[in-house]
């Protein structure tokens, strides 16, 4: 399920809304340009991400991500990539709370809340919650899947470099670089209301 | 020159003033470690950086900077070290203003100010001025200077693995892994103002 470009331009008026209020500066041409990820499961409040890709070469990469109030990033892992051990990252919380969830020993219960409907798309559960200041490093190869706590989240990814379209996620209905659906109307963000 | 113990902790709790200005949040952990380098040069508010280094490994580092205003880190470069390709690395400015100099066309006049005394040790003139929200990428091997503007700087840094203790320093009178100093009388902030 594709997104409509009015969904895309409401998501990313909303996480600029989050960058500001933690803090961060963007270019008026980076808030134009924040990657929303619905991962074509077409419910993006429930299970999306959105993404400014700072710098991405062929050594490292850095992201700001921002997560809405109970948003989940769904589980997948970085597989290896042209014989370079898959993407290593490290999460820094800069505001808000995020719940991270690892392979490795499950806690029950848990702070988030898997989405509805995907349970069976989520199969690890230790648990790490960062605050602000707080920060996990993820070792390649390891499933992985995070929510935004109650206000939602901003988080700093530093990284080796990135590849998205590699990435193994474990529900098998999800397409990492979908398509955005033109409306119909002709975009804006009145149509969305509709 | 060593610096000493009490102008650690005093340039410490300076940076610590301008990371939270620039709505970083940092661990007391962080806090009480910003790594406070005075290059040998013995005037730390001319010449020197403060550093929060959040992840450095093989593949990746990230670090955030903190300048006093109109403090400069000396021009220098990062070599191959076993093989490897220098180091890389993108600087995103948070908060105040950054004067960078990189290799390539020279300016004049520049908004930095060489520091006085250490002419010689400055060679790069191509000025690119970072604001809020703008970043450089500087390739390796590329020699580079920059300096804080008149309310200072605070920096992110994304780059591949940072080997400090391999930077090549035009400076040949620098020091870049010091050894600490400690105050005579047991030191704490007091005795710097003896």
């Amino acid at each position: 399920m594709t997104l409509k470009r009015s969904e895309v331009k409401q998501a990313q008026a909303r996480a600029a809304d989050l960058f500001s209020h933690a803090g961060i500066v963007l270019t008026s041409q980076e808030r134009e340009g924040i990657e929303i990820a619905g991962f074509g499961l077409g419910n993006l409040d429930l299970q999306g991400l959105e993404i400014v890709t700072y710098v991405n070469t062929e050594r490292y990469c850095a992201k700001e991500l921002a997560l809405f109030p109970k948003q989940t990033c769904p589980e997948h892992l970085h597989p290896p990539v042209q014989g370079e051990p898959g993407k290593m990252e490290t999460f820094r919380c800069r505001w808000g709370t995020v719940y991270l969830y690892v392979e490795g020993t499950p806690m029950s219960p848990i702070h988030a809340v898997v989405p509805k409907g995907s349970e069976a798309a989520y199969t690890v559960f230790h648990e790490i919650i960062l605050q602000p200041g707080e920060q996990y490093t993820i070792m390649p190869g390891t499933k992985h899947w995070f929510q935004g706590g109650p206000e939602g989240a901003v988080v700093s990814e530093f990284s080796s470099t990135s590849r998205d379209e590699f990435d193994i996620f474990t529900d098998a209905a999800i397409v990492r670089v979908p398509v955005i659906e033109e409306d119909e109307t002709g975009g804006g963000l009145h149509s969305h209301a509709e």
